[in-house]
Protein backbone atom coordinates (compact mmCIF):
# COMPACT_ATOMS: atom_id res chain seq x y z
CA UNK A 1 0.00 0.00 0.00
CA UNK A 2 0.68 3.71 -1.23
CA UNK A 3 0.96 6.86 0.69
CA UNK A 4 0.46 9.68 -1.44
CA UNK A 5 0.06 13.51 -0.07
CA UNK A 6 0.37 15.76 -3.00
CA UNK A 7 0.65 19.25 -2.08
CA UNK A 8 -1.89 22.24 -3.49
CA UNK A 9 0.48 23.95 -5.59
CA UNK A 10 1.64 21.19 -7.25
CA UNK A 11 -2.08 19.93 -7.24
CA UNK A 12 -2.91 23.30 -9.02
CA UNK A 13 -0.41 23.25 -11.65
CA UNK A 14 -0.40 19.44 -12.99
CA UNK A 15 -3.94 17.73 -11.21
CA UNK A 16 -4.41 15.94 -14.73
CA UNK A 17 -0.96 14.20 -14.75
CA UNK A 18 -1.02 13.27 -11.18
CA UNK A 19 -3.87 12.22 -11.08
CA UNK A 20 -3.81 9.81 -14.44
CA UNK A 21 -0.70 8.60 -12.80
CA UNK A 22 -2.38 7.37 -9.35
CA UNK A 23 -5.89 6.28 -11.52
CA UNK A 24 -3.23 3.84 -13.32
CA UNK A 25 -1.94 2.74 -10.27
CA UNK A 26 -4.68 2.03 -9.32
CA UNK A 27 -6.19 0.36 -12.02
CA UNK A 28 -2.73 -1.81 -12.11
CA UNK A 29 -3.77 -3.16 -8.62
CA UNK A 30 -2.04 -0.87 -6.12
CA UNK A 31 -3.82 -0.03 -2.66
CA UNK A 32 -3.44 4.00 -2.60
CA UNK A 33 -4.46 6.40 0.35
CA UNK A 34 -4.22 10.15 -1.54
CA UNK A 35 -3.46 12.95 1.14
CA UNK A 36 -3.82 16.80 -0.10
CA UNK A 37 -2.39 19.70 0.95
CA UNK A 38 -4.32 22.98 -0.72
CA UNK A 39 -3.21 26.18 1.81
CA UNK A 40 -3.44 28.72 -0.90
CA UNK A 41 -6.55 28.38 -2.15
CA UNK A 42 -7.77 28.30 1.33
CA UNK A 43 -6.07 31.93 1.71
CA UNK A 44 -7.71 32.29 -1.70
CA UNK A 45 -11.10 31.71 -0.11
CA UNK A 46 -10.47 33.18 2.45
CA UNK A 47 -9.52 36.54 1.19
CA UNK A 48 -12.98 36.46 -0.85
CA UNK A 49 -15.35 35.97 1.93
CA UNK A 50 -13.54 38.86 3.64
CA UNK A 51 -11.31 36.73 6.35
CA UNK A 52 -7.61 37.71 6.08
CA UNK A 53 -5.33 35.74 6.85
CA UNK A 54 -3.46 36.22 10.20
CA UNK A 55 0.42 34.84 10.58
CA UNK A 56 2.11 34.10 13.58
CA UNK A 57 5.94 34.47 14.60
CA UNK A 58 7.07 32.22 17.24
CA UNK A 59 10.08 33.28 19.63
CA UNK A 60 12.44 31.73 17.57
CA UNK A 61 11.23 33.24 14.41
CA UNK A 62 9.26 30.63 12.89
CA UNK A 63 6.38 32.43 10.99
CA UNK A 64 3.33 30.56 10.64
CA UNK A 65 -0.45 30.72 9.65
CA UNK A 66 -2.42 31.39 11.96
CA UNK A 67 -6.45 29.45 12.31
CA UNK A 68 -9.02 31.69 13.45
CA UNK A 69 -12.31 30.25 14.31
CA UNK A 70 -13.63 32.26 11.07
CA UNK A 71 -10.37 31.07 8.88
CA UNK A 72 -11.20 27.11 10.30
CA UNK A 73 -14.89 27.37 8.67
CA UNK A 74 -13.10 28.28 5.03
CA UNK A 75 -10.37 25.88 5.65
CA UNK A 76 -12.85 23.22 6.17
CA UNK A 77 -15.47 24.10 3.22
CA UNK A 78 -12.24 24.50 0.87
CA UNK A 79 -10.26 21.28 2.06
CA UNK A 80 -12.89 18.93 2.45
CA UNK A 81 -15.42 19.97 0.29
CA UNK A 82 -13.64 22.01 -2.84
CA UNK A 83 -10.84 20.44 -3.29
CA UNK A 84 -11.77 16.84 -1.71
CA UNK A 85 -14.48 16.30 -3.97
CA UNK A 86 -13.29 17.84 -7.09
CA UNK A 87 -10.26 15.10 -6.51
CA UNK A 88 -13.11 12.38 -6.15
CA UNK A 89 -14.77 13.57 -9.65
CA UNK A 90 -11.88 13.70 -11.52
CA UNK A 91 -10.77 10.50 -10.33
CA UNK A 92 -13.98 9.01 -10.79
CA UNK A 93 -13.51 10.11 -14.39
CA UNK A 94 -10.27 8.22 -14.99
CA UNK A 95 -12.60 5.04 -14.15
CA UNK A 96 -11.82 4.72 -10.43
CA UNK A 97 -13.92 4.56 -7.74
CA UNK A 98 -12.78 6.93 -5.02
CA UNK A 99 -14.36 8.18 -1.44
CA UNK A 100 -12.82 11.51 0.25
CA UNK A 101 -12.88 11.66 4.03
CA UNK A 102 -11.63 13.88 6.37
CA UNK A 103 -9.62 12.76 9.80
CA UNK A 104 -12.44 13.81 11.18
CA UNK A 105 -14.44 11.49 10.24
CA UNK A 106 -14.96 8.40 12.49
CA UNK A 107 -12.55 10.25 14.85
CA UNK A 108 -10.23 8.39 12.53
CA UNK A 109 -7.33 11.20 13.20
CA UNK A 110 -7.00 12.76 16.74
CA UNK A 111 -5.36 15.89 16.96
CA UNK A 112 -4.30 18.25 19.87
CA UNK A 113 -5.20 21.85 20.07
CA UNK A 114 -2.62 24.29 21.68
CA UNK A 115 -4.52 26.22 23.79
CA UNK A 116 -2.04 28.69 24.06
CA UNK A 117 0.64 30.20 22.61
CA UNK A 118 3.53 32.26 22.91
CA UNK A 119 4.17 34.76 20.19
CA UNK A 120 6.48 37.89 19.17
CA UNK A 121 4.22 40.73 18.64
CA UNK A 122 5.41 43.70 15.77
CA UNK A 123 7.41 45.29 18.15
CA UNK A 124 9.29 42.03 19.13
CA UNK A 125 8.00 41.33 22.66
CA UNK A 126 6.57 38.16 23.52
CA UNK A 127 3.03 37.76 24.12
CA UNK A 128 0.42 34.99 25.07
CA UNK A 129 -2.59 34.28 22.90
CA UNK A 130 -5.34 32.10 22.19
CA UNK A 131 -3.75 28.83 20.39
CA UNK A 132 -6.37 29.01 17.42
CA UNK A 133 -7.79 25.75 15.61
CA UNK A 134 -4.43 24.15 14.61
CA UNK A 135 -4.02 20.85 16.02
CA UNK A 136 -0.46 18.47 16.45
CA UNK A 137 -1.77 14.63 15.40
CA UNK A 138 -1.73 12.13 18.83
CA UNK A 139 -3.58 9.42 17.58
CA UNK A 140 -4.61 7.50 14.15
CA UNK A 141 -7.64 5.12 14.59
CA UNK A 142 -7.38 3.37 11.47
CA UNK A 143 -10.74 1.26 10.86
CA UNK A 144 -12.21 3.70 8.94
CA UNK A 145 -9.45 4.13 5.91
CA UNK A 146 -9.08 0.20 6.47
CA UNK A 147 -12.48 -0.39 5.57
CA UNK A 148 -12.65 1.06 2.70
CA UNK A 149 -9.48 0.17 1.12
CA UNK A 150 -10.92 -3.44 1.84
CA UNK A 151 -13.83 -2.50 -0.35
CA UNK A 152 -11.18 -1.52 -2.67
CA UNK A 153 -12.02 2.63 -2.94
CA UNK A 154 -9.28 4.71 -3.19
CA UNK A 155 -9.12 7.08 -0.47
CA UNK A 156 -8.37 10.83 -0.36
CA UNK A 157 -7.98 12.45 2.61
CA UNK A 158 -8.55 16.14 3.75
CA UNK A 159 -6.16 17.80 6.35
CA UNK A 160 -8.83 17.84 8.80
CA UNK A 161 -8.75 16.15 12.38
CA UNK A 162 -10.95 16.25 15.63
CA UNK A 163 -9.83 16.64 19.50
CA UNK A 164 -11.11 14.66 22.17
CA UNK A 165 -14.25 17.31 22.54
CA UNK A 166 -14.95 17.16 18.67
CA UNK A 167 -13.70 20.44 17.97
CA UNK A 168 -12.42 20.32 14.19
CA UNK A 169 -8.42 20.99 13.82
CA UNK A 170 -6.25 22.20 10.68
CA UNK A 171 -3.98 19.57 10.69
CA UNK A 172 -0.08 20.03 8.64
CA UNK A 173 -0.86 17.77 5.25
CA UNK A 174 2.49 16.19 5.65
CA UNK A 175 2.23 15.06 9.04
CA UNK A 176 -1.41 13.69 7.87
CA UNK A 177 0.41 11.74 5.02
CA UNK A 178 2.66 9.80 7.52
CA UNK A 179 0.84 9.04 10.29
CA UNK A 180 -1.15 7.22 8.25
CA UNK A 181 1.56 5.90 6.45
CA UNK A 182 2.47 4.40 9.61
CA UNK A 183 -1.19 3.65 10.69
CA UNK A 184 -1.99 1.79 8.03
CA UNK A 185 1.56 -0.16 7.58
CA UNK A 186 2.08 1.92 4.33
CA UNK A 187 5.19 0.21 2.27
CA UNK A 188 5.94 3.45 0.49
CA UNK A 189 5.04 7.29 1.53
CA UNK A 190 5.48 9.78 -1.60
CA UNK A 191 5.51 13.62 -0.89
CA UNK A 192 4.60 15.41 -3.97
CA UNK A 193 5.42 19.16 -4.24
CA UNK A 194 6.75 21.94 -6.06
CA UNK A 195 10.63 21.27 -6.37
CA UNK A 196 12.25 18.23 -7.76
CA UNK A 197 13.47 16.53 -4.69
CA UNK A 198 16.25 17.60 -1.82
CA UNK A 199 18.63 20.29 -2.69
CA UNK A 200 21.59 21.08 -1.81
CA UNK A 201 23.85 23.78 -2.43
CA UNK A 202 21.61 23.61 -5.54
CA UNK A 203 22.46 19.79 -6.53
CA UNK A 204 20.09 17.24 -5.94
CA UNK A 205 20.35 14.58 -3.18
CA UNK A 206 19.28 11.21 -4.85
CA UNK A 207 19.21 9.04 -1.66
CA UNK A 208 19.08 9.64 1.47
CA UNK A 209 19.47 7.61 5.22
CA UNK A 210 18.10 8.20 8.38
CA UNK A 211 21.93 9.12 9.30
CA UNK A 212 22.16 11.48 6.53
CA UNK A 213 18.88 13.18 6.76
CA UNK A 214 19.47 14.44 10.46
CA UNK A 215 23.05 15.75 9.44
CA UNK A 216 21.40 18.38 6.81
CA UNK A 217 18.49 19.20 8.68
CA UNK A 218 20.08 22.75 9.64
CA UNK A 219 20.98 23.24 5.47
CA UNK A 220 17.77 22.91 4.57
CA UNK A 221 14.32 25.67 4.10
CA UNK A 222 11.41 25.43 6.74
CA UNK A 223 8.85 23.60 4.00
CA UNK A 224 11.70 20.67 3.08
CA UNK A 225 13.01 20.61 7.17
CA UNK A 226 9.00 19.71 7.86
CA UNK A 227 9.10 17.25 4.78
CA UNK A 228 12.39 15.16 6.08
CA UNK A 229 11.36 15.53 9.63
CA UNK A 230 8.17 13.98 8.48
CA UNK A 231 9.70 10.95 6.19
CA UNK A 232 12.61 10.40 9.00
CA UNK A 233 8.98 9.61 11.62
CA UNK A 234 7.58 7.38 8.90
CA UNK A 235 11.20 5.42 8.24
CA UNK A 236 11.45 5.35 12.13
CA UNK A 237 7.35 4.21 11.96
CA UNK A 238 7.93 1.08 9.67
CA UNK A 239 7.34 2.49 6.45
CA UNK A 240 10.25 0.85 4.21
CA UNK A 241 11.34 3.98 1.97
CA UNK A 242 10.02 7.82 1.38
CA UNK A 243 10.17 9.57 -1.90
CA UNK A 244 10.28 13.40 -2.66
CA UNK A 245 9.48 14.62 -6.05
CA UNK A 246 8.00 17.33 -7.78
CA UNK A 247 4.82 16.90 -8.94
CA UNK A 248 4.90 18.95 -11.87
CA UNK A 249 6.96 16.09 -13.99
CA UNK A 250 5.26 13.32 -16.07
CA UNK A 251 3.86 10.18 -14.18
CA UNK A 252 5.26 12.07 -10.59
CA UNK A 253 4.24 9.23 -8.58
CA UNK A 254 6.31 6.28 -10.61
CA UNK A 255 8.70 8.81 -11.14
CA UNK A 256 9.08 9.33 -7.06
CA UNK A 257 9.12 5.62 -6.77
CA UNK A 258 11.82 4.27 -9.19
CA UNK A 259 14.02 7.13 -7.14
CA UNK A 260 14.23 10.08 -10.05
CA UNK A 261 13.54 12.56 -6.81
CA UNK A 262 14.64 11.91 -3.75
CA UNK A 263 14.55 8.58 -1.67
CA UNK A 264 15.16 8.16 2.01
CA UNK A 265 15.07 4.97 4.26
CA UNK A 266 16.97 3.38 6.96
CA UNK B 1 -31.74 0.61 10.35
CA UNK B 2 -33.61 4.19 9.35
CA UNK B 3 -32.66 6.70 6.86
CA UNK B 4 -33.15 10.78 8.58
CA UNK B 5 -33.37 13.65 6.23
CA UNK B 6 -33.18 16.70 7.72
CA UNK B 7 -33.72 20.07 6.00
CA UNK B 8 -31.47 23.10 6.34
CA UNK B 9 -34.00 24.98 7.94
CA UNK B 10 -34.57 22.48 10.76
CA UNK B 11 -30.79 22.16 11.49
CA UNK B 12 -30.72 25.38 12.01
CA UNK B 13 -33.50 26.40 14.49
CA UNK B 14 -33.18 23.03 16.34
CA UNK B 15 -29.53 21.48 15.45
CA UNK B 16 -29.04 20.40 18.89
CA UNK B 17 -32.31 18.84 19.81
CA UNK B 18 -31.98 16.81 16.30
CA UNK B 19 -28.61 15.37 16.94
CA UNK B 20 -28.68 14.73 20.58
CA UNK B 21 -32.01 13.00 19.55
CA UNK B 22 -29.64 10.51 17.00
CA UNK B 23 -26.76 10.68 18.89
CA UNK B 24 -29.23 9.03 21.67
CA UNK B 25 -30.45 6.62 19.13
CA UNK B 26 -27.50 5.85 18.41
CA UNK B 27 -25.92 4.77 21.40
CA UNK B 28 -29.18 2.36 22.07
CA UNK B 29 -27.84 0.52 19.03
CA UNK B 30 -30.17 1.43 16.42
CA UNK B 31 -28.44 1.78 12.88
CA UNK B 32 -29.06 5.13 10.94
CA UNK B 33 -28.37 7.09 8.03
CA UNK B 34 -28.48 10.86 8.18
CA UNK B 35 -29.18 13.22 5.24
CA UNK B 36 -29.18 16.66 5.33
CA UNK B 37 -29.79 19.41 3.61
CA UNK B 38 -28.87 23.21 3.29
CA UNK B 39 -30.16 25.36 0.38
CA UNK B 40 -30.48 28.70 2.50
CA UNK B 41 -26.98 28.33 3.47
CA UNK B 42 -25.60 27.33 -0.08
CA UNK B 43 -27.55 30.71 -0.92
CA UNK B 44 -26.01 32.51 1.91
CA UNK B 45 -22.38 31.73 1.21
CA UNK B 46 -23.02 32.40 -2.96
CA UNK B 47 -24.19 35.62 -2.07
CA UNK B 48 -21.26 36.52 0.16
CA UNK B 49 -19.16 35.14 -2.69
CA UNK B 50 -20.42 36.93 -5.50
CA UNK B 51 -22.49 34.70 -7.35
CA UNK B 52 -25.64 35.64 -7.37
CA UNK B 53 -28.46 32.71 -7.19
CA UNK B 54 -30.75 32.29 -10.30
CA UNK B 55 -33.95 30.74 -10.30
CA UNK B 56 -35.71 29.35 -13.74
CA UNK B 57 -39.68 28.93 -14.70
CA UNK B 58 -40.55 25.75 -15.78
CA UNK B 59 -43.38 25.96 -18.61
CA UNK B 60 -46.29 24.64 -15.90
CA UNK B 61 -45.30 27.45 -13.82
CA UNK B 62 -42.89 25.89 -11.56
CA UNK B 63 -40.15 28.14 -10.05
CA UNK B 64 -36.67 26.14 -9.51
CA UNK B 65 -32.90 26.73 -8.35
CA UNK B 66 -31.02 26.92 -11.65
CA UNK B 67 -27.43 25.61 -10.71
CA UNK B 68 -24.28 27.49 -12.51
CA UNK B 69 -20.85 25.92 -12.46
CA UNK B 70 -20.16 28.55 -10.39
CA UNK B 71 -23.04 27.94 -7.86
CA UNK B 72 -21.90 24.30 -7.63
CA UNK B 73 -18.85 24.94 -6.39
CA UNK B 74 -20.27 26.58 -3.86
CA UNK B 75 -22.92 23.94 -3.45
CA UNK B 76 -20.19 21.71 -2.88
CA UNK B 77 -18.01 23.73 -0.55
CA UNK B 78 -21.16 24.43 1.98
CA UNK B 79 -22.73 20.57 1.69
CA UNK B 80 -19.84 18.45 1.50
CA UNK B 81 -17.68 20.77 3.30
CA UNK B 82 -18.98 22.77 6.41
CA UNK B 83 -22.58 21.37 6.78
CA UNK B 84 -21.51 17.96 6.80
CA UNK B 85 -18.36 18.58 8.67
CA UNK B 86 -19.70 20.36 11.08
CA UNK B 87 -22.38 17.44 11.81
CA UNK B 88 -19.73 15.09 12.14
CA UNK B 89 -18.21 17.58 14.57
CA UNK B 90 -20.95 18.04 16.84
CA UNK B 91 -21.81 14.15 16.72
CA UNK B 92 -18.52 13.32 18.04
CA UNK B 93 -18.69 15.91 20.89
CA UNK B 94 -22.11 13.92 21.81
CA UNK B 95 -19.72 10.67 21.43
CA UNK B 96 -20.27 9.04 18.48
CA UNK B 97 -18.36 7.88 15.67
CA UNK B 98 -19.99 9.68 12.63
CA UNK B 99 -18.34 9.46 9.00
CA UNK B 100 -19.76 12.18 6.53
CA UNK B 101 -19.57 11.47 2.77
CA UNK B 102 -21.63 12.27 -0.53
CA UNK B 103 -23.43 10.52 -3.19
CA UNK B 104 -20.18 11.45 -5.23
CA UNK B 105 -17.79 8.90 -2.74
CA UNK B 106 -17.38 5.81 -4.19
CA UNK B 107 -19.69 6.79 -7.55
CA UNK B 108 -22.54 5.48 -5.00
CA UNK B 109 -25.31 7.94 -6.11
CA UNK B 110 -25.76 8.01 -9.76
CA UNK B 111 -27.88 11.03 -11.53
CA UNK B 112 -28.35 12.44 -14.63
CA UNK B 113 -27.94 15.64 -15.61
CA UNK B 114 -30.69 17.40 -18.00
CA UNK B 115 -28.43 18.86 -20.64
CA UNK B 116 -31.15 21.10 -22.00
CA UNK B 117 -34.16 22.11 -20.21
CA UNK B 118 -37.46 24.34 -21.53
CA UNK B 119 -37.96 27.78 -19.38
CA UNK B 120 -40.12 30.58 -19.22
CA UNK B 121 -38.26 33.94 -20.03
CA UNK B 122 -39.45 36.51 -18.24
CA UNK B 123 -41.89 38.01 -20.87
CA UNK B 124 -43.47 34.55 -20.41
CA UNK B 125 -41.92 32.91 -23.42
CA UNK B 126 -40.53 29.41 -23.69
CA UNK B 127 -36.61 29.00 -24.43
CA UNK B 128 -33.92 26.24 -24.45
CA UNK B 129 -31.27 26.78 -21.99
CA UNK B 130 -28.50 24.81 -20.68
CA UNK B 131 -29.33 22.31 -17.72
CA UNK B 132 -26.83 23.41 -15.51
CA UNK B 133 -25.39 21.25 -12.81
CA UNK B 134 -28.25 19.70 -10.69
CA UNK B 135 -29.34 16.01 -11.68
CA UNK B 136 -32.09 13.14 -11.10
CA UNK B 137 -30.95 10.31 -9.15
CA UNK B 138 -30.71 6.90 -11.15
CA UNK B 139 -29.19 4.74 -9.10
CA UNK B 140 -27.89 3.83 -5.83
CA UNK B 141 -24.90 1.45 -5.33
CA UNK B 142 -24.64 0.62 -1.57
CA UNK B 143 -21.03 -0.65 -1.28
CA UNK B 144 -19.75 2.71 0.23
CA UNK B 145 -22.92 3.04 2.93
CA UNK B 146 -23.17 -0.76 3.83
CA UNK B 147 -19.89 -0.87 4.65
CA UNK B 148 -19.75 2.10 6.84
CA UNK B 149 -22.77 0.72 8.47
CA UNK B 150 -21.00 -2.45 9.34
CA UNK B 151 -18.30 -0.65 11.05
CA UNK B 152 -20.60 0.80 12.85
CA UNK B 153 -20.37 4.33 11.72
CA UNK B 154 -23.42 6.84 11.96
CA UNK B 155 -23.38 7.91 8.06
CA UNK B 156 -24.38 11.51 7.43
CA UNK B 157 -24.50 11.91 3.56
CA UNK B 158 -24.68 15.56 1.81
CA UNK B 159 -26.74 15.68 -1.85
CA UNK B 160 -24.66 15.71 -4.14
CA UNK B 161 -24.30 12.85 -6.71
CA UNK B 162 -22.20 12.14 -9.48
CA UNK B 163 -22.69 11.59 -13.47
CA UNK B 164 -20.66 8.60 -15.85
CA UNK B 165 -18.61 11.02 -16.45
CA UNK B 166 -17.80 11.91 -13.21
CA UNK B 167 -19.31 15.22 -12.90
CA UNK B 168 -20.40 16.54 -9.57
CA UNK B 169 -24.40 17.28 -9.26
CA UNK B 170 -26.44 19.19 -6.87
CA UNK B 171 -29.43 16.71 -6.25
CA UNK B 172 -32.68 17.18 -3.98
CA UNK B 173 -31.90 16.00 -0.79
CA UNK B 174 -35.61 14.26 -0.18
CA UNK B 175 -34.92 12.23 -3.12
CA UNK B 176 -31.30 11.13 -1.71
CA UNK B 177 -32.90 9.95 1.14
CA UNK B 178 -36.01 7.95 -0.13
CA UNK B 179 -33.62 6.38 -2.94
CA UNK B 180 -31.13 5.29 -0.08
CA UNK B 181 -34.10 3.91 1.39
CA UNK B 182 -34.95 1.96 -0.98
CA UNK B 183 -31.38 0.32 -1.50
CA UNK B 184 -30.50 -0.08 1.95
CA UNK B 185 -33.37 -1.62 3.06
CA UNK B 186 -33.96 0.99 5.77
CA UNK B 187 -37.05 -0.25 7.92
CA UNK B 188 -38.06 3.74 8.33
CA UNK B 189 -37.28 6.99 6.83
CA UNK B 190 -38.02 10.09 8.94
CA UNK B 191 -38.52 13.92 7.56
CA UNK B 192 -37.76 16.39 9.62
CA UNK B 193 -38.91 19.75 7.91
CA UNK B 194 -40.37 23.09 9.49
CA UNK B 195 -44.05 22.06 10.15
CA UNK B 196 -45.42 19.51 12.14
CA UNK B 197 -46.37 17.06 9.46
CA UNK B 198 -48.83 17.11 6.71
CA UNK B 199 -51.67 19.45 7.29
CA UNK B 200 -54.79 19.82 5.13
CA UNK B 201 -57.24 23.11 5.47
CA UNK B 202 -54.86 23.54 8.69
CA UNK B 203 -55.50 20.18 10.46
CA UNK B 204 -52.61 17.39 10.81
CA UNK B 205 -52.88 14.65 8.91
CA UNK B 206 -52.11 11.52 11.35
CA UNK B 207 -51.66 9.00 9.19
CA UNK B 208 -51.95 8.18 5.33
CA UNK B 209 -51.64 5.18 2.88
CA UNK B 210 -50.49 5.03 -0.35
CA UNK B 211 -54.09 5.41 -1.60
CA UNK B 212 -55.01 8.87 0.47
CA UNK B 213 -51.51 10.10 -0.68
CA UNK B 214 -52.52 10.48 -4.27
CA UNK B 215 -55.75 12.06 -3.54
CA UNK B 216 -54.06 14.41 -1.27
CA UNK B 217 -51.12 15.08 -3.66
CA UNK B 218 -53.10 18.37 -5.94
CA UNK B 219 -54.40 19.61 -2.52
CA UNK B 220 -50.64 20.65 -1.09
CA UNK B 221 -47.77 22.77 -1.72
CA UNK B 222 -44.45 22.50 -3.66
CA UNK B 223 -42.21 21.07 -0.64
CA UNK B 224 -44.62 18.80 1.15
CA UNK B 225 -45.53 17.56 -2.41
CA UNK B 226 -42.16 16.31 -3.14
CA UNK B 227 -42.01 15.24 0.26
CA UNK B 228 -45.03 13.13 -0.25
CA UNK B 229 -43.68 12.01 -3.79
CA UNK B 230 -40.66 10.83 -1.83
CA UNK B 231 -42.29 8.83 0.82
CA UNK B 232 -44.63 7.69 -2.41
CA UNK B 233 -41.36 5.87 -3.75
CA UNK B 234 -40.12 4.37 -0.47
CA UNK B 235 -42.89 2.96 0.72
CA UNK B 236 -43.14 1.42 -2.75
CA UNK B 237 -39.58 0.54 -2.30
CA UNK B 238 -40.21 -1.28 0.28
CA UNK B 239 -39.81 0.89 3.21
CA UNK B 240 -42.81 -0.10 6.28
CA UNK B 241 -43.13 3.52 6.99
CA UNK B 242 -42.51 6.90 6.03
CA UNK B 243 -42.50 9.66 8.99
CA UNK B 244 -42.84 13.50 7.92
CA UNK B 245 -42.42 16.11 11.56
CA UNK B 246 -41.10 19.58 12.92
CA UNK B 247 -37.23 19.08 13.60
CA UNK B 248 -37.93 22.17 16.05
CA UNK B 249 -39.87 19.73 18.43
CA UNK B 250 -38.42 18.01 21.43
CA UNK B 251 -36.57 14.29 20.47
CA UNK B 252 -38.33 15.31 16.79
CA UNK B 253 -36.67 11.41 15.59
CA UNK B 254 -38.29 9.91 18.22
CA UNK B 255 -41.55 11.97 18.23
CA UNK B 256 -41.94 11.25 14.16
CA UNK B 257 -41.39 7.33 14.97
CA UNK B 258 -43.91 7.37 17.25
CA UNK B 259 -46.15 9.14 15.25
CA UNK B 260 -46.37 12.67 16.62
CA UNK B 261 -46.39 14.19 12.73
CA UNK B 262 -48.00 12.61 9.77
CA UNK B 263 -47.12 8.56 9.33
CA UNK B 264 -47.12 7.07 5.94
CA UNK B 265 -47.12 3.31 5.15
CA UNK B 266 -48.67 0.94 2.44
Amino acid sequence: MIVVKVGGRALRSNAKGILEDVASLWREGERLVLVHGGGDMVTEFSRKLGVEPTFVTSPDGIRSRYTSAAELEVYVMVMAGKINKEIVSALSSLGVKAVGVSGADGQSVLAERKRRIVVLDERGRKRVVEGGYTGKIREVRGELFRALLREDFLVVVAPLAIDAEGTLLNVDGDQMASELAVALGAERLVFLTDVEGLLIDGAKVGRLSLGELEALLPKVGAGMNRKLLQAKRAVEGGVREVAIYSGKEREPVRGALRGLGTLINV
